[in-house]
């Protein structure tokens, strides 16, 4: 298809495309000519991944790029989550040694493993520090029932996930950014119905 | 204590602190002349539970405002987690009529219900609409793996509410907003282990 369609089925304008080919976040189409070139599903896919992952998981353009060059080096789903992870990570903060040691025990009591360079370690303990900091700490009682509900999602997440590496890697990416939406909003609902029996 | 002393206790600029002042975020000291006022720890609590909310959260500041407005007004912990999600609502999403179905079909299966005025039916929808746009679509076991979960949890995080309704209101607006860092970390912890046995 020409440019025009791929922007009357995206419905994104040929200005925001032409960025995005410029930008490389866009694969170029098959050149037809010095100024024309041809484009396939593979492009309207991937303009509406770009927009998901700006629109929806509210990342910056720069972000989505290197998430996106990492997808296309990733050689299995754990590598693709693993860099995705690391790019959307905002930079190791500090955390007290109080709460590093609480992350531990989590670690543990989970039976979870994490390497030396994962930022989580010292996000989830400046979050701690956080709720500590303002007289309303979470208790390790909450912690473990985050932990034993996400494992279980993780299990589905992962049982589902297709078997060629390619698809997968973009599953993995979709699956962890654009599910958080979904999984927020049906926090806040049970949150709301939880708190109406209370009243 | 003086401004100096608030200051340095909290570790925000005079300025910034003199900015909320203003804005009318961080309630006015006691005056003990024209130019001066003393502040005791209800400021200090104040303003960390800004900066939590403005630098943990990403709220933007007129955000803050209405949040802690709705905070002061709510008479139980029920309408302040209510207000506080219609606040950080980004307004009520196109989705379709088949998400809308399942979402409604997904509170039915949890025994929940919604107020008609609330956001999260169209919200919760949409994302479901993004996935299946992508070819992720969610699926209703996953869905219903969210809800048992998010249950669990929202009945853990009820029960420690303290009792006084101020105190449980500031405690809903937290536990909303300053968990999900929590949930969210655990969740990428969770899903690098699975993806680890899959390899």
């Amino acid at each position: 298809m020409w440019m025009a369609e791929l922007s009357s089925r995206t419905g994104l304008p040929v200005p925001t495309i032409k960025y995005y080919l410029r930008e490389g976040l866009l694969h170029a189409g098959e050149a037809t000519g010095i100024t024309r070139a041809k484009y396939d599903e593979s492009h309207i896919r991937r303009l509406k991944l770009i927009r998901a992952l700006t629109d929806v998981a509210g990342l910056r353009l720069e972000t989505v790029r290197q998430v996106l060059d990492d997808l296309e080096q990733a050689e299995d789903w754990h590598s693709a989550v693993g860099s995705a992870h690391t790019r959307l990570s905002v930079g190791t903060p500090d955390a007290t040694s109080t709460s590093l040691a609480r992350v531990d025990a989590l670690l543990e009591r989970s039976d979870w493993s994490l390497p030396r360079s994962s930022p989580h370690r010292s996000e989830l303990a400046a979050a701690l520090d956080t709720l500590d900091g303002l007289g309303h700490a979470a208790d390790d009682a909450l912690l473990d029932t985050y932990a034993v509900a996400m494992a279980e999602a993780a299990s589905h997440e992962v049982a589902n996930l297709p078997d060629d590496p390619e698809s997968a890697a973009e599953s993995a990416v979709v699956g962890t950014l654009l599910l958080e939406p979904v999984l927020l909003t049906i926090r806040r609902i049970a949150q709301e119905n939880v708190s109406r029996v209370r009243g």
